[in-house]
């Protein structure tokens, strides 16, 4: 019960609003009403008009589009070494931006540091035309291990971009986790700091399908519909995307419901460490990554407890992940299983 | 409302089968029950398991796919002039395919004939190297302009296709109108024809958004699932895609709704004749293409009704689409208002 | 002897200046004399320094990374039915640019018309995302059926171009033809014209191998450096190729032998029309397209002549090269056997 | 003197077997005498006539081709984590391969180790279709610091890509200092220990532009020639190209100049050390990697002896090249200035 986020259902509000969407007829591709409703809830939500937003059926989707948006062909993008986009995505990366190879920071900890960004600018030069020539650099907040970057910290890496001159995209799989966690603004966390692109997830948190490739500002371009129709990713019958999108952003729920996952994951975490279980991440979001002994492991396993081991930080490492749904009982089993 | 069948509602037994799998945790990807029903379905459907589906997001991206998985990126496409791969997906399939041409074939009528197809195999050679070096045809049925390829059809065409060392793909984007409308089975309209790959829309026919690669025989692939992945089209909560194939398959709901839609175009036909309209292309399926004189026009207009000129075919020729959802009613309103 | 351009030798001068810069060592990839000499030729030649050259091997390269360099992934390319580009190129365009359509334009004469891509303008929106999106023309001057380009023609094409917001490229493989089939400068059928890339071909004028791509103006950007390397085209001993540009423009040296190859093409052309035999298109560069009855086609086979079937002027058309070594004795051969 | 063996001239009978080719018409494209000529020395010199051969203008080329002859544009491409394919071509394998990922192996040391292959086996698996899929490595023999491949260490190499069904490519832009090195036979090297594909690299060796791409065995695919055609390096004047490698094998030529460069490479090491220099890694070809103090290196640059530090391999580590001209007296200069 704890595999992933995306084995949980979608938020019953996220089935209702389809299935109040699912009356008459109405403009295909973007034209109705719904896509008009779900854009203005981003504009409130992020605080400005100032940017472009496209309603896509995947992450990876998002991730590719938004990178093929901010590279060209030729260039290289910087990730951390374990990032979702560089292990997980097969090379979808190098498919959507037409070549442009991804490439590992020198990245040691758990977040990408403004140093490291700093010390790949000393290693690619312009004027080297056999090297690989960076344009875009790609964080994960929430983490894939599950922390979170601060307006802060994302500031300070994309001044060092700036001076650059590369691009910063943010893939917000779990960006409400992130939101929710650091307790800053989705504008505070995108485009006030510095961010250019957001791939702005929805899916793990309680849609059905539905993740936003939104582009801040300077980086809003044509372009991106274009690469966006020919990826197969512009939506026929757009009002099931859109409606899900204004159902998770009306009220809030977005937040609601990554508040929920992250409290799970807080209360997890505090259980596994009074059992004697020492996180191998400090838990920030909706993740929790603990080092088990075999014996709690099976312990686990038979109490019906689903989990992944994550071996990136360790052979003993464990990865729990709460979503909206994850209920107390189900924090409680995990405890009573770790006794 | 005749502007087009993607902006008809999902049928309600779509939603329902959706609001049915929004229930407890399973796996994601397609390791789900309704992925597994979905597919023993499609198994029953073409009358074969020597097949391998892919469930994604868009037409658009079941076309770049299927393209992709059947051509190297050093090859060229062939298809009709007016081809949806040609006109409206912008460059997706060259996207998709890493450069692959799309080729006209030099069909003069409404379909593509096995003479276009040899045509071709005459002016392109493997042995001149400068020259494109075609390795798939790809066909609409039903077509762009209403029309059905029948069993026949399609084998004389795949008899070129395998003298020539060229696949055969179908986009079946309203290929369920195609299988009513020719009263063939979807196993004589596709692999028992000699097609290699399928595009099988559902979305048109009455999904919300639900469209399959089906590679079918020596055209199945693990290259597919790779080229799907990277392309951001594997789902994550993959049961609601399935989910809604499902609700379409079962008791031959697909087959229903397409015979509603093409039962209404014919009709419509038949009054646009009635009233001294000429028909641009025979009704085979749920589209009418008709000649109006500009007051026949306005009085449609002015009625209520939308539908699109479709220049392909005159400059006087409009297009009206019929979908699951085409009442009687709105029938008689254009017969009413063409009085 | 009239088969290609391409079949004839290098020019003498070409093999010596190579020869010439065999001596001891010096940088590579064009940090070289020969490199800063044929750049500073290509100034005088061009009359500005507002532009920047990139040396390659061969002509489908310098056009590939020229349009690579002008259009963005998701676009379409614009060129005469028959162009090379189209026709001989394989796909390398589309692979060049990562999948940008090559699309011809409706031209049916031997040249591109101001109004043919006026045409294309209004088939094809940027606001119809689903369409192609055209964003460059490609001309071929001397055209493939040996017609030149006026000064004034290239400029109604690029007024049409600019309007639109479309860039102009040149295919120059017999630039050098057509500056003396026209009397106009190099400048005047380049940037002056409003040409922003023009592949300017030495090899089949008389170098071993040695093809520039040129852009101007607001087309100059350091990416094309990138794109360049990435596509294998930057040369090591860079010397070898700039070497040949110095033989080749010093001088006028590649005046003089596109002077001699036309008047020879000039020549062949009165004789044919002498004997009884109609021209297919004018000769206004060093081609000659005519038409031919099987017994002369005989006759001239048996003299030992080579010539190639040029179907898309007519199946009983042939084209006639002349190049730099083409002599009156040829010319008199073919004379001869046509009586 | 020791920058790079590309900054060396071509040796003077490369440069007259291109004299003597510039002699009257013949076919273009590779239908030539010398063409025909370089591939009965290539099936001598690799005692097989299972290959086929694309003559290129460059190793990126060469290497980039090569690749996309081997793998999919879905997979990755293993290689020493400091190999000039993921160092020194941009993206350029990226391009050339449709989007296929560079991978850096885990190799700690100057070279792959079979047991580094194999453990990129344990990491990558087929069934995880999120993750990267290898189809092939990449080796560069000589290697990137000089060493030398034997052809049992190769042998051990492709037993385990053949096992994981991958692909062996090897890129020899210094294959020859390589076979003279280990004093195997270019058989030996290549398809008799299980390589694949081979970059023949005649530059640096001596030849003013001429890279061979050799596939071996059941690597051989047309598709390699429609591959190189649409890459632009199919040359026209292709005499030039071949004359050049006919040159360089015809009377073991390649040989006689890497067994000199190479001489010269071991003398030189000799002196460094014998100068208490240490060498930083073995010579085994033409290359000399020594670590300098900084007295000694302004005192050779003192000395005009130009050479290149090479930071992979340490802060004091410099790089000094021999070629087929360096002479005694060259080597001399430099052990003068170390005393």
């Amino acid at each position: 019960m704890f595999g992933s986020d995306n084995q949980a259902p979608a938020h019953p509000r996220v089935l209702e609003a389809m299935l109040a969407a699912n009356e008459g007829r109405c403009g295909s591709y973007g034209d109705d009403p719904w896509t008009a409703r779900a854009l203005d809830l981003l504009y409130a939500v992020f605080e400005t008009r100032d940017l472009d937003a496209y309603f896509v059926g995947t992450g990876g989707a998002a991730n590719g589009l938004a990178l093929s948006a901010l590279c060209p062909p030729w260039a290289a993008i910087l990730a951390h070494p374990h990032a979702h986009v560089l292990e997980d995505e097969g090379n979808g990366p190098e498919f959507f931006t037409s070549g442009s190879r991804l490439v590992a920071l020198g990245s040691t900890g758990l977040l990408v540091q403004p140093e490291d960004v700093e010390a790949a600018g000393t290693r690619h030069s312009p004027d080297f035309v056999h090297g690989l020539q960076p344009r875009a650099v790609t964080l994960t907040n929430l983490s894939e291990t599950g922390q979170t970057y601060s307006p802060d910290h994302l500031r300070a890496i994309s001044a060092v971009c700036k001076k650059q001159g590369w691009a910063l995209h943010v893939d917000g799989a779990r960006f409400a986790n992130a939101v929710v966690g650091t307790g800053a603004s989705a504008a505070a966390l995108s485009w006030r700091a510095g961010v250019d692109a957001l791939s702005f997830g929805l899916t793990k948190n309680g849609a059905v399908a539905a993740e936003i490739l939104i582009l801040f500002g300077a980086a809003r371009s044509p372009a991106a519909a274009y690469l966006r129709k020919r990826a197969g990713q512009l939506f026929s019958k757009h009002r099931y995307l859109t409606a899900q999108a204004v159902a998770m952003l009306e009220g809030d729920l977005w937040l609601e419901l990554a508040g929920h996952a992250n409290q799970m994951a807080h209360d997890l975490g505090e259980r596994f460490e009074r059992a004697g279980a020492s996180l191998a991440a400090p838990v920030m979001g909706n993740e929790v990554f603990v080092r088990l002994n075999t014996s709690k492991v099976s312990a686990l396993q038979a109490a019906g407890v689903s989990f992944y081991p994550w071996a990136t930080l360790g052979e003993d490492v464990y990865r729990f992940v709460a979503s909206w749904q994850t209920t107390t009982e189900a924090v409680d089993t995990v405890a009573s299983a770790l006794v």
